[in-house]
């Protein structure tokens, strides 16, 4: 469905992005501003569906880089997105129909609604991931052979560079250590792709599956309902663990923040602890021998009063907290997106198990026990 | 003078190259094969002077940037430097009219022959320092406001990245960062120029002179002339310590070699110890309190036996040598060329001091005491 995202929007999508960031994608907030001002100043961009896009268009994807904590601090006028956006085009000399999120989870899935809205065109109601990820080639297109080159990185002070290489792999390692020069953090413009091969290569519905979360927590607080509930409902998610921190290892490592996380449980889990390791997200969460979700499945820790999402970088001794898992696109688990994205990328020497079939996950909510038993490799979101 | 270059040019050039390379700059060897066989199969390129470049057309530099070792083994194709050259081109749309080195100290003096080889253009009799540098921006074009960008630097794999910055520092930043996720070592073309401004902000005949070096060096040998004397003469260098290397502090630290030689005087300099710090190059040569020479005059060091310039990567504790100094160009002596590449900018806190006027300055040869004593702010070869 066509739609214009007004600043409401924008607010839901970033709480939802909180939710599908799964503790790393960088604090929304700054591309939510960015967005919203975007917005007020340009006029409400055009959301349109992934079908909509011409097979002989283009769209190309517009994304920070870098740790995102260093955006808050560098990025102000906001048009910065939009500068290298405008140079993949004229490097291409082709024009973007639409511009694309990489991941609707955390900062990357509002900053492309900022560029929609400065360039007047569409954005597109999709991304490559459907959650967050650190690394440029852990994106869906990548598992369709995409190349995110010719890739446009600059700095807000005006240093750019244009990239083509042999992979993406070798885009990641360029690009990651051209934004590490640049102070830590960097935007790009990448992953041109036409139609035809954006309806195959991304997800589709994902910015408004994002908006319908944020919205869906909105509702449920205003009307007093079970936040949590609600939250699993509308995710399709199950509940992995309820409980307090005791003990967390979290170090800054070349950009990516490290660590582990330990969680005492209490009421239905008590006795229990919950082990979890992340880098930037949440990647594997462990009961004693019990593994309870890894990625490429969605892991997401809430505060127990309010059930927003909690980043990998405010997680704090003492915090109560529920952690949810939700399952991952098909894409990610076939054979190919596990190899891609799943724990041994990460450097965990555990199998992949999806959330559903996981005997340690238990739900905490009606609607979403159901969904969760029948989710095995079922979509994220509701197709 | 318009001249064609022989592989026997080449020979002397790379010669010549080592002894301006002041210890740093790269093995020349590579370089040297790598142009030697672009003058088998491609024919000899020609040389020509400065001043024969008619002021709109277009020059550019090709060169090698990171850690020189990493070259022997990476680079065996040879034409690689041709491909980023090309793209330089391509991506300017505009041709060259001919190759000019950054560098003729080091393997950056003989690529650009290689270059004008396979492309069938001239190179230029000239360079941007009179010397070796370690770093994009210390060159004598940066002294006159010539960007280095747009400038591309690319691998032997495929990879590649066009830069195009806010100045030469933050290209320096960015390429030195791409080189080392390419594998430590990779090739540029940069610091386009029209024939009007390469005549004000380059060093013309810096070629030949470093051909004449390699020719004097090779000449005195077989004549069983004195080689060092010889050298002096070539080069208005002085003789600033002789003696045997019994200390050596030699780390490798991002790519530069760095570190501390201690040499203990024999002959004439029975007594006295000479105290050297090298990054890449040799940088500051003190003796007691008394500075004998810093940069951006040139600080050689010769094997004793065969007077042949030995790399800071090359020293050896218990090895006998000779340590000379060469007087870098006038215009690196202006007081922006010595903020640009004097101690200070390598960390030193010591003042630059023409070697001309030090009084610690001893020559060997008769010809280069005139020179010397004449020198002050002379340049480094007879124009």
């Amino acid at each position: 469905m066509r739609t214009r995202l007004n600043v409401q929007d924008v607010e839901d999508a970033a709480v939802g992005g909180a939710v599908l960031g799964t503790g790393g994608g960088g604090d929304p907030y700054i591309g939510k501003l960015m967005a919203q001002r975007a917005i007020e100043e340009y006029g409400s961009p055009e959301m349109i569906p992934l079908k909509d896009i011409p097979d002989n268009k283009y769209i190309m994807i517009a994304a920070g880089i870098g740790a995102p904590t260093v955006l808050v601090e560098k990025i102000l006028r906001g048009d910065e997105a939009v500068t290298v956006f405008k140079a993949l085009q004229n490097y291409l000399g082709k024009k973007a129909f639409a511009v694309m999120s990489a991941e609707v989870g955390g900062v990357n899935g509002t900053i492309p609604i900022a560029v929609a809205a400065r360039l007047k065109i569409p954005v597109v109601d999709a991304d490559c991931m459907g959650r967050a990820f650190p690394e440029v080639q852990l994106v869906i297109p990548h598992l369709y052979g995409v190349p995110a080159t010719p890739l446009i990185i600059a700095d807000e002070k005006g240093n750019s560079a244009v990239l083509s290489t042999i992979n993406n792999e070798w885009t990641e390692n360029i690009a990651r250590a051209i934004s590490s020069k640049m102070g830590g953090m960097a935007l790009m413009a990448l992953y041109t792709m036409d139609g035809k091969t954006a309806k195959k290569a991304t997800l589709p519905d994902m910015l408004s599956f994002t908006i319908k979360i944020g919205k869906t927590l909105r509702d449920a607080r205003a009307r007093k309902l079970d936040i949590l509930a609600e939250l699993l409902k509308v995710t399709k998610g199950v509940r992995l663990f309820k409980g307090k921190i005791v003990d967390l290892d979290r170090r800054t490592d070349k950009g990516h923040v490290r660590g582990e996380v330990i969680i005492q449980g209490s009421d239905d889990f008590g006795g229990q602890t919950l082990n979890m390791q992340f880098q930037n997200e949440n990647l594997v969460a462990r009961s004693g021998e019990k593994i309870l979700a890894t990625v490429p499945d969605l892991i997401t820790v809430l505060d127990q009063d309010t059930s927003f999402p909690i980043t990998t970088e405010n997680l704090k001794y003492g915090l109560r907290v529920t952690v949810i898992g939700i399952p991952c696109h098909k894409k990610w688990r076939t054979p190919a997106g596990i190899q891609l994205a799943g724990p041994h990328h990460f450097g965990y020497d555990v199998p992949y198990q999806p959330i559903a079939v996981n005997g340690g996950a238990r739900s905490g909510a009606r609607g979403a026990a159901k969904g969760t038993a029948r989710a095995g490799a079922r979509r994220v979101h509701a197709s």
